[in-house]
Formats: structure tokens, sequence, C-alpha cells
């Protein structure tokens, strides 16, 4: 029988601010990214949102980012490898106090915005944030972008990887996503989504622009939380799941 | 025999800044408490603190502060108790994690500057930091002022706690230290500060700036480690230490 | 003929966050109070809320905080004298940049959240800002809580004052604002803020909780932009002001 | 009559943080570049360093970078070029307002660290700061890299310009800096230094690393204040200059 899990951002606030509909969208997925503190999140929201993901039983991860608020983690920065280890386990660090805190585990760990980008293509980056992770858990999953560099250094560092696609992203035939600057980086078509995922999850291909067929074989998909049709997408993706007989089980579940 | 802790704060660095001489003053402590980041601190220097702390062989504590990196947590602000809570369980998770990546086990908790002196006088708020620490860990040691509300607070809450004592501060027979504010609030002779130290360890009393003998049981001194003094006056308490057959271990150990 | 002047809180987001109806409440105003950076705002937002504010025609005024993003600024902090004079010109500096780049001028200073309710009380505190203040700009008008110790600061330090009030806010006899904590600090009733606005604007006085009559003489009506009613509330009070022959005009016409 | 003028960073400190020996250097230059608060500098240390240089007589400029307190401003980040322009406005508006409430006047902006050596190299990046400056004020200077994009961009847009050069720098034949990756980017022999000096400023010629002679034109030489020998190198430097008839005059006096 086929499976895959559902996973979106949650806890994107701060202080005073609030983003997504997090309480909606939590109906639907079975991992959650939860930020940490240095792209978004605080540590009140930190910890109602890891309560509320461990009430609701999903997968609860962490979600490190880089240090710029102001930017919302969205910027590339160069930082050395060194600073970048550090900053992953400060953040996964910070995310478990309150995971122990509220009796739960650590389940995963992804990569935030531009730091997720970058890593995608640059393994050394990628290396440098699975050996931090490592170092605070070995067991912890790593979720990264399907035939990415950042998978293959998580699996060259041991740690347990999950394979990341999009519903409504399109795919290079080297297996990288098409750059948001060109108009076709998107799929609107909410049916058509729908179609390429039950091919992912199914038949582990998917059609590139090029018209090649690319093999994936997802463990995760993601869901954009802070989009106005977010919880309505995320319903119906469910659903369609559901109605073709694909079971939704966290990544932590599967692996 | 008798036997006492000496703890020191460390890794007060951010970014290019530097403070103090921590290499120096390591040589001379059983017990550091590491700066997480909110009032000083930041991941790299975290890292490289803990690191050195660890190699060094001695106890490693979480010195949380207020989120205040321009006023160096030495401003009071009024937070809420839910507030603190999470900030505690953020800044020691995150502390955790440079531990766990080093090997090492956290050994206590120090509240910083302001948090320090609002938690002494406030039950309310040293019980919130007590129980959040407990959350996350409740085999931690909470290092507090001698006869204050946090102490009372960590007991009530079930954290093992280590009573803490100043070499150069002036005690009122209430129990408190005297303000800072009044002239006779430091002891600048250290002659004296020893021989008050000695008693203190010895005979578990100090004499009051009332005249009274006040008592006093303490596990851990604290040493200053930003003064320009503040090594060679390490040095010579812990050699006037050792010299009167007092033994120097953890708090940890001692517990 | 009456005249009186509507402020409102303006540019209040942060990076990826909003808050508030900014664009819909400015219609009604005739002064804004922008948020420079410390509890809330950052250049980009401030860029363009001074830019829209100033197309719009109202006075343009600063709305300094404390450092505190995490706590929008509504938290007590005890900072020094020469500390929040500091605060205070970085602010008001960095907002006249904006004002300047955009060939507007500043019209007013109002203080935020804690900074606002502390410098109500403390006349040192309120003198130190009305300082700071006169410091850039001595012709800059301060606005402040009627009858309060920061306006008589700021009067002894030579600036302009403009007196504020509020219209949903239960007065005590001795010109205080009765406390959020007290059941009957907030008026529910719109009507009965109406007829408290236009008698506070008439007749210079408003019945307080005690039923005496205290005088008050309001420059500025503070009108909240954050509430789900805010936008409604204000614009029905704009129609009463409008309806009763009250004109509405900029603080800056006014005095 | 030949001349020059001297200038250094200033104002590096961060809430209990120091860099630097502010007073000492401020001895040998005729102008200083003062940090933001964004990647250095806070609204106290602002305050201080801006009287500190007034009384001194020196040209007073902003120095702003990105925002990255933690990297010191040495780290590239890609910020949109609207961004850019809303980071400077906000920087120099902040530091205008300690000039003013000190009865000074802006002499100049210098952009810091990894913003100056982008700029240097990226038209569209130098024209934004250029721009934001000029919205400020348009009689402002703009300090940038000779032979560099950002003069272009400057240039272009209308400011004033002052030609840096650095003493103890290589230079490619294209006008570039020698990158600091590279064995050959600093000169440590003083005498050669000093030598390169008198060339550039009397001859406005430079030896590259290629054996050419570049043109070269400097209104300003850079000074490091951070290292340990920079406070005697500043003096011999200015004393070298005097020596050879050449007159230290601020930027400001020469254009």
């Amino acid at each position: 029988m086929f499976h895959i899990d559902l996973n979106c951002d949650l806890g994107e606030g701060f202080g005073n601010y609030r983003i997504g509909n997090d309480e909606e969208i939590l109906r639907y997925v079975t991992s959650v990214n939860i930020a940490c503190g240095f792209h978004a999140g605080d540590p009140m929201v930190m910890g109602k949102t890891v309560k509320m993901a461990l009430e609701k039983g999903v997968g609860v991860g962490a979600h490190p980012g880089f240090p710029d608020l102001m930017g919302f983690g969205r910027r590339n920065m160069l930082v050395s490898t060194e600073e970048i280890k550090a900053y992953i386990i400060y953040q996964v660090g910070a995310l478990i106090g309150f995971i122990k805190a509220n009796g739960g585990e650590l389940q995963h760990v992804k990569p935030h915005g531009a730091l997720y980008n970058m890593a995608a293509k640059d393994y050394g980056l990628g290396r440098a944030i699975a050996e931090a992770i490592y170092q605070v858990d070995k067991d912890t999953i790593f979720v990264g972008l399907a035939n990415s560099a950042m998978i293959e250094a998580a699996k060259d560092v041991g740690l347990p990887v999950a394979v990341e696609v999009f519903a409504d992203r399109n795919y290079n035939s080297d297996g990288s996503l098409v750059s948001r600057n060109l108009p076709n980086a998107m799929i609107h078509d909410v049916e058509l989504c729908f179609q390429r995922v039950l091919q992912m999850v199914k038949e582990n291909t998917v059609e590139t622009v090029e018209g090649n067929l690319l093999k994936i074989k997802p463990d995760t998909i993601c869901l954009h939380g802070d989009h106005p049709q977010a919880v309505a997408f995320a319903a119906r993706l469910e659903e369609m799941l559901r109605v073709n007989g694909i079971l939704l089980k966290s990544m932590g579940e599967n692996l």
C-alpha cells in the first residue's frame, strides 16, 4: 500500500505578529516544520506551537534559517561552514527544549528559505547542516529537496533522509526546480498538481518541463501555509490522497 | 573535609566582540555559566566556549538572561511568567544543543543580571524559572542567591539547588546583598574577602553590615570574569582555598 | 469654531509581518504616529508608510518605543535617562531621514506603549524624551497624555505640546486613565464615547469614574488602528465630528 | 600644495562591548566614519562618538552596513535595491539625529564592510546607496573605492565623491584591490606603505601587482582602527605626511 507524508511550516509568528492559519492547516498535515527564532518564531510562539503540534499527534520538526528576521530568512547570506553549524545546533537545540518540556521527540529538521535553496545546490553547506544535526541527535531525519546536493550530503553524514517534493512546482530534467524567476515555475492547475502528486507517489516519476520522465521518490510533500488558499488546497489534497488509497503517515513512521 | 565550587560567567562575547579572559579564568574555576544569546553570547561563541569548558573538565551551566543585548541583560524588564518560562526553555535548550554536540551534560542553570536580581526577591519569577528548567531536565542544579526567594522556589519545584555567595559583597541581616547604590556594597580589601569566604565555608556564617552573624551555607562562590584584576583575584582565591585545605569541586560533584 | 486632530499609529509591520489596515484608517485621521524600528516598523515599512502619509496630506509624527520588538514595546524597561535620550534621537532621526527623502516635515513625536505609560507618570523620563526631541528639532510637537507629567516636562523644556485624550477610556479625578487592570477601564458604548468626545472638545471637561467633572482640553484624539472594528469606529467618529461642526485639522495646523 | 584626508571607522562598540581605541586614533585623522547600529554601534555609542568627533573638529560621516550585528556587516547579503535604499536612509537619518543634537553637520557617507565591497563592483547597488544619500541630503560626500563602480554611480547620481585609497593594500591593474584570499593582498612593510601613499598623493599613480602604473587620485586614505598597531601606524603616517609637506584636511574642506 502506498503512503506519504504531508509537511508544512508552522509557528512563523513573532511577538505581536501572526502569519498563517496554524490551527487549520494542522488538520491536514502529518509533519510540521517549526520556526526557531532566527528568521521567524520566538520562544512564546515556539512553546505554543510545539504543544499544539504534539497534542495533534503530528511529527514535529525544526525549521532553522538564517539570522535574518527582517528578511524572513529568504535572502542569501554568505556565512561560513562553522557559522552555519553553530546556527543549526543553536536553533535545533532551542526547539528540542520545547519538545522535551512537552514530553515529545524531535522527528526531523528541514532548512528554511534561502538556506534550503542554497544547500540544495551546495554540497558543503548541506553537509555542514547535516553534521550539525548529527552531532545533536543522529536519529533525526533530514528533509531536503529531491535529487539535491543536500540529500547526498545528509546520506553521507549518516542521517536518515526524507525526500521532499512540491505539488505545484515544475521540475527540470536535472532534478532541480524550475526557477521562480521563470514564468513556468509554478503549476496553477490544481487538478494537474494532484495528478502529478499521484504519479510521483505511485510511479516515482514526474514529467519535466523538457518533456522527459524524471525519477523521483517522495517521502513528503510540502504544503504552503501562508497563502490565502493554503488551507483549502491542503484539505483537497488530503482528501484526494485518501480517495486514491494513499495512506497519510508522518515521515517518522515511514522511515 | 570542606569543599566548595567556584563559578564564573563565560562566553559573553558576541560576533566580533570579546569580553573577559575566558581561557585564563577557566584555570581557576570548577563551574562556568555560559551566556545563551539573549543578553550576550552567540552560536559561534557558545560552541567554542562549551567545547573549551568540557575539555577543561569543569561543570557546564546555562546563563540565561533577558532578551536585551543592548543592555547586557542588566536592565529590569517586566515580562510575564509565561514569557520568562519560554525564554528559559529556549536558552537552556540552545545551550544543551552545544553540550550534546560536544558529548557533555548540562550541570546547572544560573539566571543572569537583572533576571537574577529580580528573581532573588520575586518568588513567582523564581518559580517560573525553576519550572521551566524542571520541564527541560529535572536533574539540573538551580544556582541562586543565598537566602533568596528563588532558592525557595527552586526547592519547591523539586530542583536540586546550589547556594551562591559573593566574596566581595556585603550582606544585610535579612540575607540580602547590600545594594550597589550604597557605598558599602563592595568589599575592596582582598584579605578581608578571603577571611569572609573561609568563615562562610567553614563556619557557615558571615558578618552583616549591621554587625550580626548571618547563617549562610555556600555551595558555590561567584567570581567575576570581566574585571581587569579578575584573573589575579581568582588565582589568589583558589590558592588560598587550597592552602586552607578546602577542596575545590564542581557543584555537580558536591550535590 | 471648534476643531480637533485625530491621530493613530501607523507602519507597525516588520519584515514579512503586517498589522492593522494602514490604508483604510488613514482616510479618517489627520495625524499619524509612525513606528521607528525599535518596537515595530523596519526601514522598508517606514519608507512606504511615510510616503503614503505624506501623499494623503496628514501630519507625520515619530512613534519611538523601547528596543523590544518581541514585546512590541509594551513591557516596562528600566533604562537610564541617558539611554532613553539616545533611543529617542536615534529613532526620530531615522524617521526624519524618510520624511526628508520624501520632501516632508516632521510634525510631532508621540512615545509608544510602555514608554508612553511610564513617561505619563515619571517627570524625569518625560523630560529626557522632551530634551532629546528638542535637541533634534525644537519645533516638533510633543504628544502626551492629558494632565500627565510628560506634558509638564515637555512644556518646561520648551517644546510645543499636543494634549491627547482617549474616546474609549475612563478617567480618574486626578486626571490619570483608569488602569486597564480594572473592569471599568474601557467604555464599550460607542454613543457614550462620542458624547464624551463632544464634551471634551466643546466644553473641555469629562466626567470621571468618581462622578466629578475633570478639566481636559484636548488637542488630539487617539484612534487605535489594530482592532477589527478600528476602521468602522474611526469612520463613525469622523462623521460624528463633522456633523457636529467640529473641524478636523492636524495638530500642526492647530498650534 | 598637496593635501589629503585621513579617515577611520569610529564608534564600533555595542552595548557593553568596545572595539578599537577611538580616543587615540581620533588624534591622527581628519574624518571619521561612525557605525549606525546595523552592523555595529548603538544609540548610546553613536551619541558619545558624534560628540567626541565634533569636539575634536574632524569631519563626521555615516558608516552604514548590512543588518548583521552577528557578522559585523562583513557577510554578503542578497538584499534588493529597494531594501538597501531604505537601510541607508534609516541609518544615515539616525546618525544625522545625533549630529543635529550636537550642533554639527554630516560630511560624508561611506558604506561598511560587505556592503562597501559589493558596491565597489555592482553599479546598481552603488547607485541605490547613492540615490538614498541624495534623497536625504544631496550635498553629502560619497566615499568609495578608487576606480570602482560605486564612485561612477555616485557621480551619475550627482553626489560629490571622495576617492578612497588604502596604504597597506595591493592593487590590480584594473584598479581593484587584490583579494584578501591571495597572499599578496596586504603590504606589511610600513616604509613601503608610506612610499606608496606619497606616490599616490603627489604623482597620482600606484604600482600594481602586475608591475604597471595605475592612475589613482586619492581624496582620502583609510586607516584601520581595530588593529593593535593601528594607533602607532596612524601616528607615523600622520607625521610622515606632515614632514613631506602634505596638508591634512578633512574631505569636506577639500571638495
